[in-house]
């Protein structure tokens, strides 16, 4: 889903921390345990995703409710304040979709100048 | 204008660099030169606005333009793309106006836990 290469990964707008953003867009569909939101992410270490989640869930935007079933999991859910940033990742979907291949054009120029 | 304490710094969305939104912000009104981007932005440091610039002027969104008077000096002005990141900005404005006191208040409350 998330491909290292992807032009996206120039994108000049960044919502939360690095990996905030493809947290959310996972989680918009609703809750998932920890192993989903792994494999999407590809690139990401759980150490790393981890952290993502534990600041998101500091910042009211996930919570993290444990299920005591046999084996125990954990599933992970936007709240209100997390699914709002949705609005925020429209916007800069929408601004790349128009700007972004002029944004890579002046790079492409630039570096051959 | 930009000052540090602001809690605009909590602010989980950036556009571009770190600076990047601020110099948009004050070359919206026109060309400036770089000691007039100096005095809004407070705390940069003339070795990161110049970094900033020329990273800008790189990705197309400032043109810089000598003026060869007596004594000589530069400006800067937003090219249509850089024009463009107003849009972003604008977005997280409005997000901020609405979400920002939730998420403080968030992480108010996970401290004093």
């Amino acid at each position: 889903m998330f491909a290292p290469q992807c032009p996206a990964r120039q994108v000049p707008v960044q919502v939360g921390d690095k990996w905030t953003a493809m947290v959310v867009i996972c989680l918009e569909g609703g809750p998932r345990r920890f192993g989903e939101l792994l494999v999407p992410l590809r690139s990401i270490t759980k150490k790393v995703l981890a952290e993502t989640l534990r600041a998101m869930e500091r910042d009211g935007m996930v919570t993290r409710r444990e299920f005591p079933a046999n084996p125990p999991h954990v599933e992970y859910e936007l709240t209100p304040l997390g699914r709002s940033l949705l609005t925020l990742i429209d916007a800069a979907r929408d601004w790349c979709e128009e700007h972004l291949p002029d944004l890579i054009e002046a790079r492409r120029a630039h570096s051959a100048a």
